[in-house]
């Protein structure tokens, strides 16, 4: 028996360097691809990439996204070899990730590794240098200026993370245990996580939030901010003291020479709307995604090389 | 082959009731043996007594215990049968672990079942009515009046226990994160804490506090407390927020209508000596152990049964 095997794999289009940026997260890998003139050519969407707790999933969802955004722009598979790819990921600030990510045997033509803050911050800035202040579910602030960095907050909860809707949320459970404890009176806020969560008690809010993780707090966050807006005084309180942290933060993203500040993540737009006029008019709108960042960084890489 | 078997356990010298008071907790089990007079016969300790953790260790350290106050008094082990005792123990406030207690097949004339701090409650007050508010690696506030009981706090580390040895080096923690991130100027505080912990880093300090549980928080406590007499200002603003929080506690315990309040735990002295003098004047020194609140508990009891 015989076979002919037939393989649009064969037909390499072009020899001219392709570029894929790559955001890769815990729940989904995102792949952008460009020209060396930074021309988007598609995008695409795989699985989930956090190397820090499945490298298998990782490097398959990784691969998966190249290989879709190739074929959605037309090319074969086969030019995964002459693609330049830079991989922003989670976790990779540890050493042992990181170098388990830069020992794999990829099919590309080059292959840099960074983390997921720096693809956002140069995304942000159109692939150019400055500084981000995410407030998401946690906080973390980072700055790239004259190819060094910076990074600050990002302790994690409940360390750290101030301002973020993990911290909102758990200072507003905080003030509603103090009132179900009898030690302050009651207020629509505490009101309304009582009623969000179905509690009555203070033995019942402390059995619902055992084992609540920072997300969990997060679902709250909505709550105090609305509250806030109705001049409720623990969630006024609550947010007039994250606000002074991401005060504190923008400042020192300030000291470090960045010329543009951009505010990312979930809560950014509602805590800037919040924060002094004069402050909010020194921040920068954003101008791309992380994969715009990854994008960038795979060009100017080559171009390094290359000159 | 015959055996002769000798047992000093066929003596009961008398027929009078004994009343044995067990403080059971995590590291050990103390019991304090006490005649119907309410006159102390012998104290003994034995192993861990943590009826959440370990079941078949905890009701093996209370017999030990039991066992061996009674041989220190010169009594045999068969007194056990005319021994009324109570045992106070953490974790008898979920259902399960109450069950599970109760329906232990105990060799005692009759056996009750309470919490930790009714028993600590009680033996502060020399076996009567009246509140307590522990400062110790947590914090927790307790008031038992007219047969009737509050619990207030006792949150857990970190969703409350604002106050206590935990809190306050979690709290210097934070601070000298901020210094670290160039947030803050660095203080004493901050300094003595990174020569404890030996970081130099925001980075550092973050990885040595993964997996800081609330004992380890509180080995950091004295740090703080010991700044706060050198005004420095962290450790100044720590303490006076830990200290609001405390007097919030004390003016609530007042409302339950106990006319005696103790402070206890570890912190107690030091944090007292640092409320406002009228709120220290409203104070009492504490009278007993726990295992003496589980004693008077124990003829209490008897007397209400016999009467």
């Amino acid at each position: 028996m015989t076979s002919v095997v037939q393989s649009e794999e064969i037909l390499v289009q072009q020899s001219e360097p392709l570029f894929i940026g790559v955001d890769g997260g815990g729940s989904k890998c995102k792949a952008r691809l460009e020209n060396a003139n930074g021309q988007l050519l598609a995008e695409a969407i795989a699985g989930p990439a956090n190397p820090a707790t499945d490298f298998a999933q990782t490097t398959d969802s990784i691969l998966s996204a190249c290989q879709r955004v190739l074929q959605q722009a037309g090319y074969a598979s086969a030019m995964l070899a002459q693609s330049h790819v830079v991989l922003g990921l989670a976790g990779v600030n540890v050493p042992r990730v990181q170098r388990q990510m830069q020992n794999w045997q990829h099919p590309f033509a080059s292959m840099q590794v960074t983390t997921d803050l720096h693809i956002a911050c140069l995304g942000a800035h159109g692939g150019r240098d400055g500084a981000i202040l995410i407030t998401g579910t946690g906080t973390a602030a980072f700055a790239t200026v004259n190819a060094k960095q910076w990074l600050f907050s990002a302790q994690g909860f409940p360390l750290g993370d101030r301002g973020s809707g993990a911290w909102l949320g758990w200072q507003g459970v905080c003030a509603t245990l103090d009132v179900l404890d009898g030690l302050q009176p009651a207020t629509e806020l505490t009101r309304s996580i009582c009623r969000r969560l179905g509690v009555s008690s203070n033995t019942d809010l402390i059995s619902c939030c055992i084992g609540y993780k920072a997300a969990d707090y997060g679902q709250l966050a909505p709550l105090v901010l609305q509250q806030q807006q109705q001049g409720d005084p623990y969630a006024c309180d609550i947010t007039a003291r994250g606000l002074g942290y991401i005060q504190a933060l923008l400042q020192r993203l300030q000291h470090t020479g960045a010329t543009r500040i951009v505010m990312i993540g979930g809560l950014a737009l509602q805590l800037a709307a919040l924060l002094p006029a004069a402050l909010q008019q020194q921040l920068s709108p954003v101008q791309g995604s992380p994969e715009v960042g990854a994008a960038a960084l795979a060009r100017q890489y080559f171009l390094e090389k290359v000159i």
